[in-house]
């Protein structure tokens, strides 16, 4: 939640000027993105572009060969009406430019807030877009391995350590033969499209129970849309802790998914074990930061309990959690 | 440079509602302030008030009974035509309120930029817009106290103590003496009013050569105006190092300021030293934040040596660093 690199004003301008969307008028650092520099940006505007972006500077973790990928996505998404940010292409046509050496891109400002409490109708309307953006995304011609799936959860939780996991939290360990058993029982022919696998309300802006825009698709990947619908229903329907679950907002996610893109049985029938591995995937990147990171450091560390919490509710549960 | 606090959604829109700026649209944390959180907060607007705002949290340094002080300067030199943002009243007339015993208050956005790399044309338009403050304020029914005066900052660098300034470096404890000595020459009953007394590039925002805004008051205190010109020539006529001196960019500063407001000759003649103080103020402010801040931390430490160096400028120079 940082801007990491310091632009000028007449850096600003100058880049500025390889887009035809008019001449800076005010660019805002914003706090958004944990990988990522933002900058909320105004111009005098174009006729094609308006007057409001996003600009993006890509800082570590995303690998610059993605980049074409994750933006030609947002740009095949929007133009097939999902609310989703497009990017604005500079003069020569490119989705992105270098500055120093880091890409940055210029996109899409969209309205909304995220919200930190959703009603049943907000994640009911989260499940719609969700629902739209595999649908439609289905005929996108690009493709990106998942490179945060159950084996690599298991393969990050297995290089923390029992002892070191035990430390965090003594119920910790268990998170090992548990990802090992989900990993032996995931189903690997489910309906694929490119899925965001991130979908938590932090990445939606929302304007009362309207969806207005689904952002940062920086873990796009290809791979089971009924994962993607486990990924947002672990994010949406409980509490940050883990500990209390709301049915009614669970239920309007799926429902909503459901009223555009309806699951098969065994998507269904499957949701309970993909819950679980969503659940390992934040677990073990928990784990992992948790134990890279001082803790006295000024960043917050966020808790892998709060997700082995949801993992222990999904295998109690089983297909009856998302009924 | 951060968001300290996290407001979400819900509060957000419950605060925004108290006043009478339409329903809210967007809010985006913005990385600026020091000791404040802000955010930049989109509405649907109203016919009075617009539809964009800085929402300002006080989290530190600024006392909450100095509040009233800055933010009706705000509304006063914005009614009298000067480029300063006013603060939006809630409904019930208040210029801030409290969330969570914090206070905060809604204030009016206003364009452009800070520039890194100041124009003559841009200083010119500084000089101006500082002086029409001065004049303006002169009529500002309010006073404060400067608390940052060169006996402060000679208290500073003696609490900072010989040894502890030469380990940052071996000319630093130079600033002891000089504090002692400008301090005994310091001139105590120059023409005052309600002076800015921090108005470096930052503070200010910039549409090409115009002046949008002067932005941050939080330093304001009733003090020599002649002062509040000696710390912007310091802060913007200058590398940030303070290692080459911009002539034409100071030199523009004092015309722009002249053409609305004259020095009288004992200002004048005053300007070196008054120069010297602002620099001092800033040498040990920043001598003790280095002192206290680890060497490994996040924050950047600001070098106090920039400061030194101007002073020694403008100790070689005197007056001619004015012509």
């Amino acid at each position: 939640m940082a801007v990491y690199t310091h632009l000028s004003a007449e850096d600003l301008a100058e880049l500025i000027a390889q887009y035809d969307v008019g001449r800076l008028v005010s660019a805002k650092g914003i706090a958004e993105g944990v990988s990522n520099s933002n900058w909320l940006v105004e111009t005098t505007g174009s006729a094609s572009a308006g007057t409001r972006f996003i600009l993006t500077m890509y800082e570590r973790r995303i690998e610059i060969e993605d980049l074409p990928f994750f933006l030609a996505l947002l740009d095949f998404l929007s133009a097939h009406d999902c609310p989703v940010p497009r990017t604005i292409h500079d003069r020569q046509g490119s989705a992105f430019r270098t500055i120093d050496g880091k890409a940055v891109a210029l996109i899409e400002f969209l309205p909304g807030v995220s919200v930190d409490h959703p009603t049943a109708a907000q994640a009911r309307a989260v499940g719609v877009a969700l629902a739209r953006v595999h649908v439609a995304a289905r005929d996108f011609d690009g493709a990106r391995t998942n490179t945060l799936g159950i084996a690599e959860s298991r393969r990050v939780l297995e290089a923390c350590g029992e002892v070191a996991l035990a430390a965090i939290d003594p119920r910790l360990p268990a998170a090992l033969a548990l990802a090992a058993d989900v990993e032996a029982q995931w189903p690997g022919d489910l309906p694929a499209s490119v899925i965001h696998s991130d979908l938590f309300p932090d990445n939606v802006l929302m304007l009362g129970a309207d969806v207005s825009a689904l952002i940062d698709f920086y873990f796009a990947c290809t791979d089971a849309m009924a994962y993607d619908l486990a990924v947002t229903h672990a994010a949406w329907s409980f509490d940050k802790a883990g500990e209390t679950f709301s049915e009614d907002v669970g239920t309007a996610l799926v429902e909503g998914y459901e009223s555009i893109r309806t699951l098969s049985a065994r998507e269904r029938a499957c949701l309970p074990i993909l819950a679980q591995g969503a659940c390992l995937r934040f677990v073990a990147s928990r784990a992992e930061d948790w134990i890279g990171t001082p803790a006295d450091a000024l960043v917050t560390r966020k808790d892998p309990m709060a997700f082995l919490r949801r993992l222990d509710f999904y295998r109690a549960q089983g297909t009856a959690a998302f009924a």
